[in-house]
């Protein structure tokens, strides 16, 4: 069954009875400030279309999702060896700003979903691009089709001010050899990727490629290839939602990134792509009527890649 | 595409370069006495049809395969909160029989294919059934329409000789309350389902039911529902390759599960089941030689779940 | 200034305005029965005079202080390399029956005062001693000079029938060849040590051979070397009360070991050997009353090894 | 028997036999260039009496034996209780400069002589004392009675250059808010303390306020009061020697703090302090031959404190 408004609507409907069960990300003021009873959703099929009910049009703070973007990012810069010397592609099993196994592992993050792993990839883009911030931000305007995407300067600002578990991190690699450049500019380019501020419509229209074989649906882009697009996926389904990746395969079954912000990007790959939005947050640290909402989905459509 | 004879004779041929850079398991005289340079292959296709190449029709010791059966009887018997409670669904991100994890999450070991799983399994079945080694063995005989297929008992009795470190996994989950059973005869029944001797013709009928939304191909039976059958993929996908999974979903792309005696099932929802054996295993304790047929014959016929 | 029997009363008056602020062991019920509010002390002098206050000649269980003994056997009856190359002499900085340092570090336990050190220790002596239970308790009553040491038989069954965790640690340190005899009898001796039944004055003279250079105060009879003595004191001053090592130091200043029981014995060499006993325990699993006790000791007799 | 210069020099021919099998500290180049086969030792005894035999005019880095004069430092201006809630006082049971169990314990070092500690003693004395750098060196200026005790620039620029680890620390604390200052500033003057050039001469007399209830030998000053001074001792009993104070303990049997310098203070309280050097480490990073000469000593004098 295709998804309609209709669906969405409902899908809503049941998923919102969640709302007040969680919490929202509270570590910086900025995201903390966010209602917590938001809740969207939007569909953008391979076809085209785009389907939306709720809060979908609204902009939120998109978090980790955008270590996915920036994974993009550096393999359309670098050879495969070249980044997954530096990081890993297996779960953690360990929280996502966990340090103990980044030490026993001597300085290679798990994977590039982990703190740890993103600031790698961070460092990565840094080597390579003169402006990797402005680089960045057209990669997301062009993806989404969407011009007026920004960084939110306050919660940039304000992630910056509480980085010293990120800095940290950052140290550690650089002490075994993995990190080469400078702290400070790394994580601050790494936490503006992470205050991007975008809505479900845009989010959903950006990871496009995702479900298409590596090319963009409405610009018809080719932005990675197809062997890429597949490797991407992968690395979503078995680490894009911190700890509760396994989780989130048994109940949606389709590969996925979270942030804290309560976005969830989903794919169905050749079909759809699919984007999620409500503050409120699972143990994990997963939206908790966003994934409600996914699972509902899945049920309805009867789609997941298992 | 659909695969051919032609196709996988093809794909062992280069398979098999990677022969002799592997390392067979030694850790009990009976697993380290195999050929190293066996190389067999078997498609199963939802329509029934069954194709091979290389040594498909030799038995060999299937041993963590046996998890992914284990499971599933497991999810026959009981309602899913029974099982969910005593193990987790969640990637482990460490080696298969390390107790650091299990000691630090009070005795719930993080999902059912590591050694800690799979012996929570076993007592599972020890608890409901009266004759869970009968039970098992005539479950697999249906499924696979083999009557022939037994447990391997010197292999049986050889890893019960060399059984401490899972003795002390059943130990320190019973200090946890989360064993309910004699150890002894647990581990026995454990031993001796990873002793079943299987090919793989045999093994890509077996799991028929999960490419075919939980309906057996030949015998029609439905041995799990659809969405159990998915559930199931779910976890072989992000757990099932020992710490290899995310190397292996990357590569390859499909639900598997890979045992120490180089056996691997894979699945490919909607379309076929494959079973391929090699005996050399590479550092993650996955076949060297099985992987990359299967990594081939994802490129070939260009199928995956990503 | 020597202690005397007023000393010990007041500091037994001072001690005792912690009772209450303690937890009694509750592990097993044998122990959880005992009366919370006992405090005991006897100091045995060098010379042989034996000075006491408070419930001193009330028998509990020895619990963990019979490691020493343990160790001292051992001692006894192996060259030092035997017994250095299977248990190590460092402080574990984890909880005393942890499993995680033990799998990091190839089950070798880093002291013979954790549980798997001294699961080590009985395992030495049932290799070299045909009847290790009995040998160790004629070893007891010659030290102590009290016929009527026994095993506390409803103490030790218990133990056995909670005895998970220790046998997860013995089938461990099995696998990795650091275990020669079965597990069950083993812990059984090792069970049947904890349940000495003593009481402060035997402690106390049993203790003194660590005081005396090696030799028991009143049977004159040489124990171990002066050298041997001088290597016990140093492990119980590092390792000798679980993860409150350091406190202890940095309080009492006296090599010591402690036992779940309530009881600590404490040396100080060339002088004198004291028991204390109060049943409940701080945090770290050692007496709170009793400690607070050796500590007043230290400051009022001025005696301490630092 | 008292120590005399005669007993000294067959220490030290004695130990020298262990020159060339231990490794001289080369993570900076200044400490590499050491010549690995110096040796030499200094007596002071709590008669004013100094007894020297080898290379103890030869000044050396004092690296990790300044954490003993910073905690002292610390100990001068704050109350216990602001120092050990921000710091532990137990073994750790890891290596030196390891994060894992600073994570797990959530940012409260085990004790303030691993790096961590050391950088929270650092921090305490940075946020009370307007130069905390001149003031560190005045002390040792005044207790070791010689005014020519320098920082060695050389070394101290080196050790910043390789400060990712120690600044990954830093960061670490901060993120669980156990660190007030910047840390730059922080890590430089704890490197400093670290880049201290002084001989053994120098320190067995600036040590003597440990051997001597806290009163300074030769200014008759009172530094710390005679309770700091024993839990001063104890804390270099049980941690003093990284992950070796077990080892050290039953060897040498005196509270020690060594650097990777090849330097090693011990005392014995009451009677004497002992500087040793010589720039082979052993596996745990103590001084080899310097450890082996302390053990000679022990035996040679018969003096411990077990």
């Amino acid at each position: 069954m295709k998804p309609t408004q209709s669906i969405l609507s409902q899908i809503l409907a049941e998923a919102s009875e969640l709302l007040g069960q969680g919490k929202v990300a509270d570590y910086i003021p900025a995201l903390a400030r966010v209602p917590n009873n938001k809740l969207g959703i939007a569909v953008y099929t391979n076809e085209g279309e785009i389907i939306t009910a709720g809060d979908a049009q609204e902009a939120f703070s998109i978090q980790s999702i955008s270590k996915a973007l920036s994974l993009t990012l550096a393999m359309m810069l670098y050879k495969p060896e070249e980044i997954w010397k530096r990081v890993g592609k297996e779960p953690s099993g360990q929280a996502f700003n966990s340090m103990i196994q980044l030490e026993m592992e001597q300085g290679i993050p798990r994977n590039p979903f982990i703190n740890a792993g993103a600031i790698v990839v961070a460092d990565l883009l840094q080597s390579r691009l003169s402006a990797p911030r402005q680089r960045l931000l057209e990669f997301v305007r062009q993806l989404s089709g969407d011009a007026h995407v920004v960084y939110d300067k306050v919660v940039a600002a304000s992630e910056m001010m509480h980085s010293d578990r990120n800095a940290a991190i950052a140290y550690l690699m650089r002490s075994f050899g993995n990190f080469d450049n400078d702290v400070i500019p790394v994580l601050n380019n790494y936490f503006h990727a992470c205050a991007l501020k975008m809505n479900c419509v845009d989010l959903a229209k950006t990871f496009s490629y995702l479900a298409n074989k590596g090319q963009c649906v409405h610009t018809k882009k080719q932005v990675v290839t197809a062997t890429q697009s597949k490797q991407l996926n992968s690395l979503l389904a078995t680490c894009g939602l911190y700890d509760g990746a396994g989780e989130f395969a048994y109940r949606v079954g389709m590969p996925g990134k979270s942030g804290v912000g309560g976005g969830i990007i989903a794919v169905v790959p050749g079909e759809m792509t699919i984007a999620v939005w409500s503050p409120e947050l699972d143990k994990s640290g997963n939206s908790l009527a966003g994934t409600r909402a996914l699972e509902l989905l899945s049920e309805r459509i009867g789609r997941s890649i298992f």
